[in-house]
């Protein structure tokens, strides 16, 4: 009986030190967290990639704009909907109007299947909600397919009265949910806009967040959480440093990046030794603003980043929407124990407000258990909810397995709170200042 | 997808007009909802046990102190947990040691069970849970056997710090939960404690709580909901009368309950000839204070309650505790139009904060359709998630039918508002003042 959904997991094996210890000391967790949300505000959702090496469960990836809500079993819906009224209920409780605005793919037929089921899952709490869209050429109202008879309709982003607040068409939003991650920069459209709730707020996207600031608020928390649960911060944290001035394709900053590169390997080489770990180190190189498993790399050795040939130099460069990579983020490499249907796996935690929503499983039949999963060719198997014995019999509970999945859940939550202390650190002066303004005006 | 569980329920046939009213359309409910709770404060928690007659769906008895958690389907627990976490941070965000005040049987391994599962899930919400027992008999820890290994240990509740709190050894909570319903009265223990949050509020026990004032302010909020639904309230709502100074024992009250029912009996056939509904009407006569299904009878024809028999007075007199019988509700009976396993069932629904969180089918074999079921003999059924299509297939939605629990939550949720209601309108004056005293005191 768990705090967060009792999931299957793809393991099978006998529950390991770190997932006993989280499951014995489940009350102090949950406390622990709550005490932590009393100073930080969640996020309004965010998804979590996982991995889990056995020795090791960390965090990898924290997408502040999760886009596999349509991968999430439906049975979880029930979670998000009440999730979503209790996040509403803070951010704007009066609200009807609910604007959402998703990425600029129209042919991504799985991405418009995820802003469906967000749109559903919005409507069921409560609220209106209308889909406007940032592209050039979505100029009228435009229905799009999304197949199984199912169809989306986008409209055009317009301002309204006299230009200080945005809507639809006939749809004046309280408030602005952003399902796209700005890597393309803040659009003009969502510039100034200060009457209504932007959620996320703007500086979570991709034109100003750095993964290394993310990780380096992770840290942060593992270690307080660590000391809570007496155990090594390293088991839940991956180590990370940063090469800023890096330019693949002039080949500057190299160096930098090979240095690093070696002494965290070596850093990762003096942790196995410590906790008699045989398995070899190896990092990833990933560009330290992006998404998508764009500009990833594995490297098991130093020398593998100099000289890079041509094809990794173009492939590491640029990142999705264009954006030019410019600083580097090396980070420990976490090798996944985990398999599903004979393809290397890992875990994709949603969570909305503070509570752990579903998730799902990324499946790469072609990559191994030391490389990115995030790339083509990756297909995702829902998490299902794990029955503990043959149904209806309410008394099955003494005899019911642990929650194995709980850990996914406590890992990932600590990425969420990293999360809302990394936008809490990287927010602007400037929304600081009408954030006073505001408080002034009130007053 | 719905806002309320996706659960099975016992009917096959086509979804009826009232259901499908509700289902098209849930997002104006989940506002409407979302609105009375910004004026309303939702219960701890709830059950409330409904009747679905096909032309009818209605609550005909709501639970403060419900005793059936070990019905739910484990699988709902991650609901309760997150219900509970939002609860808490309401009460008591601070709050890490919570007292929960059971009924004082010692035997019923049932509402044991109940206990110990309520215990579990506030542990896993992240507090610290002892049990404080109000049978004298309790003067020492005492572990108790629940049956399948489990075991629940009661210890005694004593006054702490002076006298001014209560807590049990060793352990002072912030806040007292009370799964008791006080049929005996508030007990001197509980008397005087202001320091402290005790959830539900001591007025919302049978010493003070009347079935007729919980119906009253339904059928104000049924009438509400009603007209923003355009429907007749009466689809909704069972009609009821009260009869004070009744003496079941002396005889003395009889006619006021003859005349009273006759006039309800009237008022429903009345309803059923507008609605062109073929059913032979019935009214429930029941304590106006009381539980555990005692002192109910069903009535077809106003002379059955002149000139009882001993053995129906007997049964009428007393119910739980001893608690004499004074005042008697005449409630229009709303016939059960489901069965399961044969027997004749009605659904109890179960919810905490302002969520719906599960529920059960009570089941009697023994019973009519237009009989209580809260009987010896009854027996009952978890509802079970309903999976839309064969697991994992994310993409089942459009195809998924529509969720016929819906209408159910939604009228659970009614009564649970009705309850919200209730409680301010019978909150005693001491209370506000000991509140209007604070809030002086803080200032």
């Amino acid at each position: 009986m768990p705090m967060v959904p009792h999931l299957t997991t793809a393991l099978t094996g006998p529950i390991l030190a770190l997932e006993r210890r989280f499951l014995e000391r489940q009350t102090d967790i949950e406390q622990w967290f709550r005490s932590q949300w009393l100073e930080y505000s969640p996020p309004f959702y965010a998804s979590v990639d996982l991995r889990n090496a056995g020795f090791k469960l960390a965090p990898v990836d924290t997408n502040l704009f999760p886009g596999g809500f349509n991968n999430l079993n439906a049975e979880f819906l029930p979670l998000c909907v009440q999730a979503t009224m209790t996040a509403i209920e803070k951010l704007c409780p009066e609200a009807r109007n609910l604007l959402l605005v998703p990425e600029n793919h129209t042919r991504n037929q799985f991405y418009l299947r995820n802003v469906a089921r967000l749109a559903h899952i919005l409507k069921l709490a409560g609220l209106n909600v209308r889909i406007g869209s940032l592209l050039p050429e979505v100029t009228a109202p435009t229905t799009i397919e999304i197949g199984d008879g199912q169809s989306l309709l986008l409209e055009p982003l317009v301002r309204l009265a006299g230009g200080r607040r945005i809507g639809v068409e006939g749809f004046d939003p309280c408030a602005i949910l952003l399902n796209n991650d700005l890597s393309a920069g803040v659009p003009d459209m969502l510039k100034g806009v200060h009457e209504q709730t932007v959620i996320p707020p703007l500086h979570a996207g991709w034109t100003t967040r750095r993964k290394s600031q993310h990780f380096e608020a992770y840290s942060d928390v593992a270690r307080e959480f660590a000391a809570v649960m007496d155990i090594d911060a390293w088991l839940i944290d991956p180590m990370h440093s940063v090469c800023s001035g890096v330019n693949f394709q002039e080949r500057s900053g190299e160096e930098c990046l090979a240095e690093r590169v070696g002494a965290l390997l070596a850093r990762i080489r003096d942790k196995y030794a410590q906790h008699g770990i045989d398995h070899e180190p190896f990092v990833i190189v990933k560009a330290d603003a992006g998404t998508y498993g764009m500009g990833i790399m594995t490297v098991r050795d130093a020398s593998e980043v100099i000289g890079l040939n041509r094809k990794q130099r173009n492939k590491m460069a640029v990142v999705k929407e264009g954006l030019e990579v410019s600083s580097v983020m090396i980070q420990e490499g976490v090798p996944t124990f985990e398999t599903v249907d004979g393809g290397v796996a890992e875990p994709v935690v949603y969570m909305m407000d503070r509570y752990v929503v579903g998730g799902f499983y990324r499946v790469h039949a072609e990559r191994g258990r030391d490389e990115n999963l995030n790339a083509p060719g990756m297909h995702f198997k829902p998490l299902a909810f794990e029955s503990c014995c043959s149904m209806p019999d309410p008394d099955c509970d003494p005899d019911a397995p642990p929650n194995r999945f709980y850990a996914y859940g406590v890992v990932a939550r600590l990425a969420l709170l990293a999360a809302s202390v990394e936008l809490e650190r990287s927010r602007p002066a400037e929304e600081e200042m009408d954030e006073a303004l505001e408080t002034a005006m009130r007053g």
